[in-house]
């Protein structure tokens, strides 16, 4: 059974290029050579006079032989690859389709290039701040091209999240077109609930909260405002092993059952509760860094809904180092740890679930 | 072996009359005399002309014999009660210290009443908006209360959190006499977080997701700022099986794991990760409502670290009813389901850890 990494990301080239022309964020500067290309994408991160703001971006980011190196490092046969934040809500909505197609034929082509053939597939990304028509056009678009296998997106929707019910278009078309939507979180929350001190802690409360939280919240929202009751379906693959939606599902029920208004309206129109949604809607990958949380997604999803992923390439190791990278054996050891000697059940979370999920198989 | 209710909230009566006498915020009023009384904390809430604004509050947030009959009927032996939010933050310095002291000896009054001896215990309120000195003093003071076996707060501390400095005397006197911490969460997150069709979801949104984070953020806090590391025998019993620090654990130690100067700065100060905090230093409430989180609560604290509660009077049935409240027994339910036919396990969760921990036997 291969290995499958459906959480990977790339910034194609010619997006790349935009970026480094942009005046206003999200763009891509050097500041200072010593410390190399910088990627801005948050008001918190551009009022920071240190040539050394934003977080580092390199090759590993937009040259596909780095990806296919750290794949190759690690023994992952297949990569599923995914822009990353900031996807394309920041482009001008007369030229957002353009960019859209371009950014998803230029994956298109790194999937295809020569000696790579089934090693790489990936999410589209779609024109947001187009047309609901244009969405929907890209969404065809992207079924027709022969390596992607669904779409990525951040929790901002139209503008309005994901409970948008300007979305319903969205929703429909990805359901009857059988593409699986990946949700993956971009803004976290405002920096003022980390308190006076967060800049001593770096970037682990944005990173280890903020993010888990923005999934949780979306997911959550779509489900009460009766995305899953409409679009029964639909198929959503979360980042991080769904945030902390699985250890906070039962807090989400037990508020809904004592909330007589949303009971009434829910018996009305026949809601599906969230555990029904995680095991027939929802799936999770294994960044979850911990056996614990691995367990914890399992009971929630189901082991056939889980799929490993990397998130390369961010969290390299702090030191340089030619071996294998801790944010990836860390998942690794994980998903062994947790699953014992079920060697069925490993093999179907390394990769298993994912070929048969997202048709991977020649 | 009893069965012990130690996430359970009182309002004493005196410090209903004050709060019904305040002009701002916090404060308890009767817009409409068939909505009944309501308690308003939060300034969105203010800001709402509806007369049914605020949260309901009746005799059940402070008539002690009520507390009895909520026990009697769900065969709770014994309840550790605490003061709900908001603790006493918004008092004014200068008279802080004998509001705390007025809350605790009503509480101290309520726990030894005729006919409840051995029944009721207490955490105490802490003067936070007083001096160091204050704090420290009433918690010394609380130390020799008959009834006393903790103090609970929420996560603002003298008003910049957990990770203040100037709260290493309370965690050292803490430590010292042996008082656990209760720590519980009032503030949530912004509002706008939620998105702009959060009307539609009730309170389920900053209940089932605020919360959690708010508890979260705040321990985390702590063990970036090495709170565990200088006071290594401080306990600190979480609210809400933690929020969602369980589920989390591995995020936040693989976002340590990758930040260089975290890691210089800890390897030279003998940092103490998020694993063995949770074991040496952190009680889990069993207020989770899923076998599932019960699950996770059990594997990163311990079976011997978990203790029921009910956040009572907190989620009453939507419908008036006689019977049990299912926010009790969905509670009850997810330890029998965790724990299978370990009867033991359950006995200690329901009730035997609470007695040792906060030495509750007569």
């Amino acid at each position: 059974m291969p290995t499958v990494d459906i959480h990977t990301h790339m910034y194609p080239p010619n997006l790349m290029t935009l970026l480094r022309q942009r005046p206003q964020i999200p763009y891509v500067r050097t500041f200072d050579p010593k410390i190399g290309e910088r990627l801005i994408i948050l008001p918190t991160e551009e009022t920071s006079t240190s040539t050394a703001k934003g977080r580092p971006i390199g090759p590993a980011y937009y040259d596909i032989t780095q990806k296919i190196a750290f794949m190759d490092r690690h023994g992952i046969d297949v990569s599923v690859l995914s822009l990353a934040n900031p996807w394309l809500d920041w482009v001008d909505s007369g030229v957002a389709s353009r960019v859209a197609r371009g950014v998803n034929d230029e994956m298109e082509g790194m999937c295809g290039g020569e000696g790579r053939e089934g090693r790489l597939f990936f999410f589209g990304t779609l024109p947001l701040s187009a047309s609901s028509e244009e969405v929907v056009g890209e969404v065809k678009r992207l079924k027709g091209l022969k390596h992607c296998r669904g779409v990525v997106m951040g929790t901002s929707g139209l503008g309005e999240g994901l409970d948008d019910p300007r979305l319903d278009e969205l929703w429909k078309v990805l359901e009857s077109e059988g593409m699986v939507l990946f949700l993956h979180p971009h803004y976290g929350l405002p920096d003022e609930v980390y308190g006076p001190r967060k800049s001593e802690y770096g970037h682990v409360l944005p990173l280890a909260m903020g993010f888990p939280l923005e999934t949780t919240i979306a997911v959550t929202r779509m489900l009460l405002s009766g995305v899953f009751d409409r679009f029964s379906e639909l198929q959503v693959l979360l980042a991080h092993s769904g945030g902390t939606l699985p250890f906070l599902a039962g807090r989400i029920e037990s508020c809904i059952a004592h909330d007589a208004h949303l009971m009434k309206k829910s018996s009305a129109g026949g809601r599906r509760d969230v555990w029904d949604v995680l095991k027939k809607n929802i799936y999770l990958d294994a960044v979850v860094y911990s056996q614990l949380g691995l367990k914890a997604a399992i009971e929630a999803s189901g082991r056939d809904r889980l799929m490993f992923g990397t998130d390369h390439p961010f969290f390299p190791p702090s030191e340089e180092a030619e071996g294998e990278w801790l944010s990836v054996t860390s998942n690794v050891k994980a998903v062994r740890d947790a699953m014992g000697d079920k060697k069925e059940d490993v093999d179907a979370i390394l990769g298993g679930n994912a070929v048969r999920v997202l048709r991977l198989g020649v």
